[in-house]
Parts: structure tokens; sequence; C-alpha cells
């Protein structure tokens, strides 16, 4: 046969997006999607076109190619692209998409352009987009599927079979059970594809089903379904609302939404509120919203480190070396503080640890602490005598950094389950927020043990 | 029909290992595997076993249970649950794997065990296990499936449906793609199931397939592989050793692998070398030594600031209010800094920036940071106020804080960015690593602009 014997690779982009709008016709956007089959990089040329050219582009996309491009884009790229249209031109391509690919465009579009696009909608697909819209970001509502099989409880394994048939050929994804309803929409059950094969064809699908399969509801966080997908290995969850079945969310969206959820702690534990759109497509005054908060917050709290440092001023007048330390000691307490709670705060989001793990976690914290106290303790010893501050000074240095070492763990350990407990997201228990906790405390921990071992301050 | 109006749910489980071990018979552990879906949940109490009720209940495990079972759980437990039973029953239970199943639990097992248990192995299931366990942790070949479809390029369109059909019947997962290679394995290309209802049953294959499919190899980054199913959307991408298909990787798999890499950037970016077993699993021993290296490292550079007060000793003794402001200036540094730094490296490895863009970047942080830089002057003119220190300390410490905000933020932009130039992972770029830069450097600014600013230091 007639194939080339260099290695198979992904093909270099033969054609670009300004190529596509200097050629003017749809079967350019086709050639264009061949060749660049990644849909970041098409987000990527997308969010780089001017308005006039978005317009061109958007005239080119007649058909199945609107859907291959915005419905595989982020949805953000997706609604920024849309509302440099025309509203009537986005409108239309709007059309073009499944009802939860347009719902999840528009979702990320800001009032009042959002009702403005829904209203130019077909009143059918505008009746199909009302409802989605309705569910808040990050429920299980906002990653709906409403295309999926049910059948009635005396349907035939052989006639729901035949249904999977007639949706496969349909439909661009093979459905992941087969759901069995009430005529109200109530869920009785579901049967998976090896179900089908295996019961008798003749017997009615409530027979051969699943009578209580795990369900999660279109108001539930997304995180919650995303892991409940991802621990049983199931491809599909039936989704409801008030009992009734309204669709299903599917393995295929677990790694964006778990990607998503890891993003936002990420931004948290960095000591920001997350952004929320791409990195890229956020300004300044975004950035400066999403951060000023956490900083001035933790700055006001930081301030109480002034007033410590003040009502020891005659100490620190006394003996100026214990300054030397301050930077070094309380730094060493924020990382100890830090590198715990990164580890709870992300085994907590992965589920691998739950408040009734407290006892174990605080055990194996406190002789983790002790074992880094010690090695700390000895490096710092080491440090003063190289700074040449005396016996008194070094001591209070190396046991001040011990005993901070452990209230900094002691604090870390059980500050994201407490959090927790209170129903908020561990993942603030950032960084910033343990140094800073951290640090007047330990200035305290560090002035006790000054007053303690130095006789120039007894 | 007879079915309870209740709401369905999550099943309570209504038998627990414990009660698997009493009943001792093989058919309790499929009960106990039906009341207990979550894969986590079998984990933990399978965690939980003492050595000899670990023993008894891998006498119970037989057959298609003992697969259901182990296959599901995280690799590690399945490997301290093996590492608990004889190594003939252990070796028995392996068998009962698929091949790539055996050997992800087998790569989390110690060497010398792991060897005998190979060699333990069926002969058969040996040699396919042994290729195996070749390729690296956190590489492809770790993730590799060795079950696909695949056909001679001459083969008609009907046969490869026929055999695709075949497939399905024997294996567990629907096979994504139809594998098109030459008799020595090299790969050809690749048909999708739309390909094969849609191309005439009589034509060879190779008229029909897409003859350039995005490839992975075997030894790459597990990473990404993950990022290329999920960027394109894929079903499976078809990974070569050598120019030879040695198998898939599934886009089952991806959530997994990113996961994965969260947590040990999530880990990384808290100042630790990431854990590598699941947290309840590790020791404070090893707890200690995946994190006193960062804490030692960070120590020592954190030395500097010792330095550094000493060199202005002097200006401390003559100002002591000048070190009332020295953690709330290098701390306010440290978070400003830690803002950038995570979300710049989470905004790189999920692919939204490259080193393209760093000078979009560093506009964008720097506008920021001056908006930031603003908001803290102020505040600190405020606070230094309060504290009662005048007006040049006043002054002192809010420009050094705006001077320290803006110097933290070129840093953080930066240096992610470098470190990935170096072919290093970004995540390492911590917030301890970001405070420790900060701090010395920015004690520095303080007392520059001290000496500026106070009449009594100049």
């Amino acid at each position: 046969m007639a194939k080339s014997k260099t290695p198979i690779t992904t093909p270099a982009p033969l054609i670009d997006l300004g190529e596509v709008i200097a050629l003017g016709v749809p079967r350019a956007v086709e050639l264009w999607l061949r060749a660049e089959p990644n849909h970041r990089r098409r987000a990527e040329q997308l969010s780089d076109l001017k308005s006039d050219q978005a317009r061109r582009v958007a005239d080119l996309l007649t058909g199945p190619n609107a859907r291959e491009l915005l419905a595989g884009v982020d949805p953000v790229t997706a609604a920024r692209f849309l509302l440099r249209l025309a509203p009537v031109t986005a409108a239309r391509l709007l059309g073009l998409l499944a009802p939860e690919e347009a719902a999840r465009a528009l979702r990320e579009t800001p009032q009042p352009e959002r009702g403005q696009l829904v209203d130019q909608l077909q009143p059918a697909q505008a009746e199909a987009v009302r409802p989605l819209l309705a569910w808040p970001p990050e429920s299980v509502g906002a990653w709906l599927t409403t295309a999926h099989v049910s059948v009635r409880p005396q349907t035939t394994v052989a006639q729901a079979a035949r249904q999977v048939a007639d949706h496969a050929r349909l439909s661009d994804r093979s459905p992941g059970y087969v759901y069995v309803t009430e005529a109200t929409g109530e869920l009785c059950g579901l049967l998976s594809m090896r179900d089908l094969v295996v019961a008798p064809g003749d017997s009615p699908v409530e027979r051969a089903m699943n009578p209580a399969p795990v369900v999660v509801t279109a108001a539930e966080d997304q995180e919650r379904a995303a892991r409940l997908l991802a621990d049983h290995h199931f491809r599909e969850l039936p989704v409801l609302d008030a009992g009734r079945l309204v669709g299903v969310i599917s393995a295929d969206d677990v790694a964006a939404i778990l990607e998503q959820e890891s993003t936002e702690d990420a931004e948290r534990q960095g000591g920001s509120t997350p952004l929320e759109v791409p990195y890229l497509q956020a300004s300044p005054w975004l950035l400066w919203r999403k951060r000023v908060v956490w900083i001035a917050v933790l700055f006001v709290a930081e301030m109480y480190t002034g007033t410590v440092m003040r009502a020891y001023e005659d100490e620190l007048a006394t003996v100026v070396a214990l300054s030397f330390f301050i930077p070094l000691l309380i730094g060493t307490g924020g990382n100890t503080g830090t590198q715990i709670a990164s580890t709870l705060v992300r085994a907590m989001a992965t589920g691998q640890i739950r408040l009734r793990d407290l006892p174990r976690i605080l055990g194996k914290e406190l002789a983790t602490a002790c074992l880094i106290a010690g090695t700390m303790a000895a490096l710092a010893l080491a440090r003063a005598y190289s700074l040449g501050v005396g016996h008194q000074v070094a001591l209070t240095v190396a046991l001040a950094i011990a005993a901070i070492v452990i209230w900094s763990a002691l604090l870390a350990s059980l500050l994201p389950l407490v959090i927790r407990r209170l129903g908020l997201d561990p993942a603030v228990v950032s960084s910033p927020l343990i140094s800073t906790l951290v640090d007047g405390t330990g200035l305290i921990i560090y002035f006790t043990a000054a007053k303690l071992f130095i006789s120039a301050l007894a």
C-alpha cells in the first residue's frame, strides 16, 4: 500500500484562521478544523481574531463545522467570540449547537446580552436552553446532557436494545445506560449495556434493571458528581430534579470538572480568589479585584505583628541581635505550616481524608513536626553561633524555632478540618494565611523564650 | 410495578468486610462489592484489615470478584494488600487480573518482593507483565492497555466491524477505534466507530482510515498523553514503541492521571516533595523525608536575612521602630508573589500559558502589581501613623512596601517560566520559595529606603 514509512505524528497545521478568512468559503473552515484538532489551540486562534475577522469567520460557520468549533472550545472563548458578532449571527450559531452546548456558552455571557441572545433563538431552542441556564454555575445542572435513552418499565429488553441502536445512529455519543422511568419522569432504575445483552429479550426491563442506582440532583455541587463518577468508575450518572429524571452527567466531563476544581483550589491556596476565566483573558483590573481582598485582609491581620514588636521594644533595643533572627524564625514557621496545610487540603479535596481521621492526622503531623523541629533547632544553633551572638541568644533561637515549628504544625493540621467543619472550602487555608497566623504568634513565642533565657532581659 | 416511592439514593452498605470474613464464602464478597460500589471506600476497608483478616479475605477471592476488587482500588492499596499474603496467594490473585492491572499493583510493590511475585506468576502472565513493568512510573507505558482491535490494511470494513463486535463480547470495555497495522506491528492508521458505519462494507480499511492519527510513545510523560486526550476529546490514543503499536491509553484514565499530577503540583507548591502514597498511608518518617529537604534548603537560603539585618544593625539600634514593620513588609511581599506564582504555575500546568506569552504576562502582572502597590502603600501609611512612628518612618514604610510588591511581582512572574525553560517543573516555585527570595531582598529595599528618607540615618 502507498504509505510513507516516516513516523506518524501530530500533523503540523496546514492552514490558519487568517487563510480561512482569505479563502472565504465554509470548506476552508473544515480544512482548518482537520489541520488543527486541538481544541485549546483552536480557542487561542479564535481569541486572537479582531472583531471584523471574527464576523467573517462566523459567516463561514454554516453547519456541523460551527458545532465542531464552538462546542469544542472552552465556553469562555465561545462566549467572547459570540459577543463580537451581530446578535442575529450569534443566535444563528447558537441554534446549530445542542441545547446544553448553547447553554454552556451562554452561561459565560454577561447580562443583558445573555437574555437578548436567548430571546433571538428559535422558540423551541429557547425553551430547551432556558431551564438549563437556570442551574447555578458549578452545579450538576451546568453539565447536564439531556440526550439519553429512557424507556417505560414494561418495555421488553429487546425493544430497549433497539432504542439504543437508534439513539447511537442519531447521536454522536453512545448511551451509557438505559434509564427506566414512569410516564411522570420518575426514575425506576437503569440497565447497563451488558444487562441488555445478558437478559432474555422478551422480559420487561423492570426485571433486569438495577432498581437502586446511584443518582445525583441537578442542584448539587458538580464536584460531588465528578467524584462519584470517578470513584465508582461509572460511565454516566442519572440527574434528578424534584424526583424526575432530567438528563445525565457523563464521565466525559469528569476531567474538565476536576481540573476546574483543582485550578480554583490552587488559586485559593495561593491566597487569591479564583479567577474563573482563562488567565490570558483576565485584565489587570480583574486580577487586582481577585487578589486585593486577601492581600488587604492578611495585611490587616499581619499588622498585629507590629503591635507585638512594639510591646517588646525594650528587649529589641537591649539585644539588637534578637531582631536578626526574626525573618528566619517566622519564615520557617510559615513554611512548616504551609507544607502541612497544602498536603491536607489536597488530601481533603481528593476525598482521601475526612473529619473522622482527625486523631490519626494529628498524631502523624505532631510526630513529623517533632522530627522537623529537632532538625531545625540544630540548624538554628549552628546559624546563631556563625553570627556570633553568644550562647544565650543561640539557645533562645534554637528553642524558639522548635516551639514555632510544632505550634505551626498544630495550627496547620487543625485549620483545614475546622474550616471544612464550618462549611467553608478548606482551600482558603492558604500559604499566606498560615504565614500570617504564625508570624504574630511566633514572635510572642520568640520573645517569651528570650525573656526566659537571656539574662540581660530578666 | 412493585417499586417503592422513596427517593433513590446511594444504598447504605448492608455488609462490611468483617461480616464477609465471618460468613467465609465467596458469595459474601460479592454481596459486599454490590453493597459498597465506591472503590475508595472499598480501599479504606481493605487497608484497615489486620494481616490474618487480609489472608482470610484473600481466600474468598476466587474469580471475577478478585478483579472487581483489586483492579478497582488504587494500586498502592492493592499492593499493600498483596504484600500481607503468602506469595503464592498473591500470585494467584494477580493471575486473575489483566496484565496491565497486575502491573499497576506490582509497580507499587517494592523490590525484591516485586520480582519474587512476578516469578511466581504463570509463565504466560509473567511474560505479559514484565515488559509493562519496564515502563517508568508516570510514563504513558504505565497506563498502557494492551487489549485493542487491530486489523491489516487489506481487511474489509465489514470484517473489521465483526472483529469489533467479537471484541466487545469478550472484553469489559468497548473499543475506541480500530487500529490498522502492518504485520510488523507498524501503525498505518485508525478508524473510528463512525467510519466503520459510514464506509462501504466491502472496501478495505486502508481507504476509510485516518492515515495520520495523533499518537504517543510509551516512554513519554503520562501528563502529555492525558492533555492530548482531554484537549482533542479523543476516546483513546495509540501508544507506539519503536514505531510499533503496543497498546492504547484510554480517556477513562485521564481523570486519574490529571488528579495525580494536580496532587503532586499542590504538594510542590506547598514546598514539599510529592508524597506519592495516599496521605493516610504515609508514616511520620516518610513525611519528614519528603518535607525536610525543602525546609532545610529554604532555612539556609533564609539565613541570608540574618546577614542583611546584621549589616543594618546600627540603623536598627538608632531607629528601633524600623523593626516593627519587618514582618508586615516581608509578609506582604511574599503574599503578593505567592498569589502570582500559584496562578501562573497552574495556568502552565493546564497548558493555558507558554513561554511565548511572557511579554503579555509581564505586562499584565506589572500593571496589576502597580494597583496592588498603591493599595498597600495607602494601608501601610495608615498603619504607620496608628503606631505613632513619625512622618519619616511612615513614608519609608509606604514607599518600601510599594517597591517590595512590584519587585516580588516581577520575580514571581518570571520565575515559573524561567524554571520551565530550564527543563524543571515550575511547581517548585512554591509559596515558601517565593517568600524566602522576597524576604532578604525586601529587607535590602526597606533599609535602603530608610537611609534615604530618615534624617537620623543619613
